[in-house]
């Protein structure tokens, strides 16, 4: 089973795993790294690195808060060193949509289409709730 | 100045406002609402409206982790109803790009104009990194 890490700044990794398994059950082969206040960036890397090799698959999909900042550049600079021999992909500004269909499509398609489906589904998912409901 | 409500299942909305302070610094008027397993939809709503009239301005953008859900729904209703004589506007599939947005123009455009500002913004920040990146 293709593995997925959830990281980013404070509890939000934490936070966005405890509303999918609401949502969608808990769910197997997930890791997610917090960055915490107070935490170096080498203790990040360390963590992000642990994370990585408890997923069993080579192939593991990893899902950043925000473009920028800690948690994108360490897992940047570790899916360009294929650390572990791992094969990393990641898509950074996720929210619950993008995560959501990372789980349920993770084997569904091969792991080359899944940053891209998962992003698109990500996109479809921000909605302007305003512009859909009539005027109160 | 505009107030900001970030509500979703788990500890979504907690998890995603300790990111933003790390992101962006702490920030006023901006309240976070939390709907925990073995919660109920009355007491989700009972939150939500507390929280909601503790912001002091009459206009807040409820910022909601995904489209569907009692979140959104609990949301949906207490903008129908103009909870409190207050206006709200709603965006959903929530992540850090859109909150960020929010969190910055929330009083540099129109009120009416925010949602789709922050939603575009959102979709914007969803990006699929490995399609910009070099082969490893």
């Amino acid at each position: 089973m293709t593995g997925i890490l959830v990281t980013g700044h404070g509890r939000y990794a934490e936070g966005v795993m405890s509303a999918i398994s609401l949502v969608a059950g808990d769910q197997e082969e997930v890791n997610a790294v917090n960055f915490l206040r107070g935490e170096g960036v080498e203790e990040l890397k360390s963590h992000m690195i642990q994370a990585i090799r408890e997923l069993k698959s080579r192939n593991v999909l990893v899902m950043v808060d925000i473009l920028g900042g800690s948690p994108f550049h360490v897992a940047a600079g570790l899916a360009a060193e294929e650390t572990g021999g791992k094969n990393l992909k990641i898509v950074a500004g996720a929210n619950m949509a993008s995560i959501v269909q990372a789980v349920f499509m993770r084997d569904q398609i091969p792991f080359d289409q899944l940053p891209p489906e998962v992003a698109e589904a990500g996109r479809q998912g921000v909605v302007d709730v305003s512009a859909m409901l009539p005027p109160a």
